[in-house]
């Protein structure tokens, strides 16, 4: 169950440069590319001629032909041309809105009619050249929902990543988990630490000791459908903390977006941006590295847990104070599905 | 669902040198062998003292022996001896009609009271040696009906195949379907245009220009229960096309026996017969490689429209006139499979 | 179907000793790993709190610490610890008796109120130093009924193991089956005979001629729910066979714990313990080597005899007086099986 009337990532821009791209987003199979006027396009991948998928075809000029039998279809989901063929008859295939932005291309898998581009999170990071950005794409078997509540719940990182950004200070520390209507946010401030090898890495990138107190913050954000971002940072200590000076801290923003394949599967889409050093391309690889390699650590812990939790659908798994964040970002999202119900129900 | 009163091809006789060899064939787990005469045998791929797959066992001098506990099986299915044990009283397992012809195993997978040789194909250019052929074998994840649509509309080549046969004048040259009680017959003749590489390939390899305008053939016939042989070839142009003489064209036939394994997937046994220089081996082996090649690109193609329209039972796919082949053909089978349903009940 | 009240082989001892170990026995998800006492420790690998495997947390000082977020489960299956929580309430996870020994690790995987050490069967050669074992393991898709059977009828050896145990006398001469209680003896004695190769390789590690006739034995041994020993062994002909002294032979016992994991896959743990030369570990090495040979040509026959049995459930397979031992040992499991219902239904 995921709710369809939502903006989801589908793919990043270089994920279609040449060739379409086929890939199943919320129980849909699609086919993406770019249109006549570069415009990011997504339709079924599915040719009304034969069933072939439309993903095998070719794209030249911004035009879709069927890899099978040539026929060539429009971006509204209409055959626009066959060889040999008048197509005004054919049936039409689904067109699902689609728009590219912040370096992304978004897709609505729901109704068509309810599309509005306004519903798009404004991201400032993506668009302000104060922020670099790096990141990549996880294909991982759980359910979306069980990232949302990894990510809600940064306690994982002192056992899940224990040598590169968690410390028994992070288990140590209360969160304070919030609501603002679709939105929740769970902190956690830490205070007078020292800073794990990955913020030691980032302090040095940005031209700070590495070696001295600092305090650490880590805010997520949930919002729907299923996107998380996390105001990361550190700054050196008893310089304000996560309202320190620039030049006294290196911070950053986890950013996490979750597109369920199936219900059992997610493209997991993460990365990071950071407001200091923007132009310079070797930190943003090298913390685009590192992150690679701390966000495999979840991989098959997820999977494994899916696992356990579909042997065992009777269960019910604790809520504690750390879940919290889960747990209203859950909320959020039957709250969601219950308002779309009907509309799935007509559909 | 797929005619089981038929002569398929069950394997080449090089699969059955030294091993007995185990391979499903339209449903039916079958071992197959060459008897003590040296016949080709195929039984139930099913030991009957503890269903051990006797594919596993050893055949000397035409002898099948059980590789578990070497029970010694009969051609007919019967036990002839087992080590220690009076085997009168064991089960027989089902013996399958099978013959040896035109370089193919042949098996009856219905039946057996039904199987007669008369019904099996006649098969010119696999006994004149002034033919000469090539071919190989593929397993796909496909309906084997999807084939038979495949191969008897050949405008898909300008699409999957447009590298090596594929060429523009084929979409814009309309077809003609005859049906001649089970036989159809789906042909379409170019003239005048430009030989596509392969074709420039095999009239050199004829001995004949390969840079000047052609009429060009492809005549595809389709008998049940699945197989389909494609008249095709070039001409110079104005020799009279696919009447031309022999010293005017490279001319061939193209070999197509599908056979189901399941009811989503085929053992394709495809190849190519010529009769032009049938005693040049390293001609063969350039249009058999060729052809590898070219056939291999379907692959891919049928086995995602075959996971679609599993996605999709309830879409009907179109029928233009370029699917008038495919259409009749699936009309043939039909009615051989509405002829079969009382006898597949009884069994 | 498995009996689940009684002792089955879980794990070696090397696979627990520095990582917990993750491992599915009679249907049931384990954790296995030593406790602070060094004791042997089997939970349900399923942590309370949100589902995750335990078996990817870690061991210090007998602790084991979910590797998700940090809760310390105890070897009783109860929560003991996890930072920043109160954890009495938490819902205990299920403890499966374990003991060690022998040389392995055993679990108990029904009613813990029910296990009983004592109901460990004493094994000899594991605990006298005049005895040496080496063995390995393998995962094998079939029910562990069907290894019984192999086990159980060594006329299979002939067949399966032509090049190193089989030889023609073994189906030539007749077997004895005996029922004690819930213990099947199937014993073959053959008398004069040439000695194959893998004996002939024991004789000379024990330092005996290997060209000269002998007298062999088999002595097949079903205790449940599911282990096999066999007495196996050579001596030179006419000193008494089975019962000639120690400086006429070479014996062992080839010893099959055959766990289950699920109703069509085993844990198969095989090994050979021997009373000469024991303190030769070459010798071990050597014999290990050509036991897991000779013991790999088992997996594929019992693995596609298992999908003909799925394929064919209707099907009787013959019970031949090669297969009494089999028959007889499935009726010991039956019997127990029986037993258990009420408590499997209570459970």
């Amino acid at each position: 169950m995921f709710p369809k009337n939502a903006w989801y990532v589908a793919c990043t821009p270089d994920e279609i440069t040449d060739k379409p791209l086929g890939r199943k987003i919320c129980g849909e199979s699609l086919v993406l590319y770019r249109g006549p006027d570069g415009q990011a396009t997504a339709l079924e991948d599915f040719c009304p001629h034969r069933g072939a998928p439309l993903s095998l075809g070719k794209v030249e000029n911004g035009k879709l032909t069927c890899g099978y039998h040539g026929l060539e279809m429009g971006c509204d989901g209409k055959t626009v041309a066959m060889p040999g063929q008048r197509v005004r008859g054919f049936p039409a295939i689904r067109a699902y809105p689609a728009i590219e932005r912040y370096g992304f291309i978004w897709v609505w898998p729901g109704d068509a009619a309810l599309a509005d581009e306004a519903k798009l999170h404004h991201l400032e990071w993506a668009e302000n050249p104060a922020w670099a950005y790096g990141g990549g794409l996880f294909h991982i078997h759980c359910d979306y929902r069980l990232m949302v509540d990894n990510l809600m719940d940064l306690s994982h990182e002192t056992y899940v990543h224990a040598s590169s950004i968690g410390q028994k200070e992070i288990d140590e520390t209360p969160t304070k988990t919030v609501v603002n209507g679709d939105e929740v946010i769970t902190s956690r401030h830490m205070e007078n630490i020292s800073a794990p090898p990955f913020w030691r890495m980032a302090l040095r990138g940005n031209g700070l000791a590495d070696d001295v107190p600092v305090d650490r913050w880590q805010i997520c954000r949930f919002t729907p459908p299923s996107h998380v971002m996390i105001e990361v940072g550190v700054a050196h200590a008893g310089k304000g903390g996560y309202d320190a000076a620039a030049e006294h801290k290196a911070a950053s923003i986890v950013v996490d977006f979750i597109t369920p394949e199936t219900e059992t599967s997610i493209w997991y889409f993460w990365g990071m941006a950071r407001n200091f050093k923007p132009d310079d391309a070797e930190l943003t690889a090298t913390i685009r590295a590192g992150q690679h390699t701390i966000f495999s650590e979840d991989l098959q812990m997820l999977e494994l847990q899916q696992r356990n939790l579909l042997a065992h659908p009777e269960r019910k798994l604790l809520m504690l104070n750390i879940d919290s964040g889960g747990v209203q970002s859950r909320k959020v999202i039957d709250r969601l599905l219950a308002a779309e119900a009907p509309q799935q129900v007509a559909a």
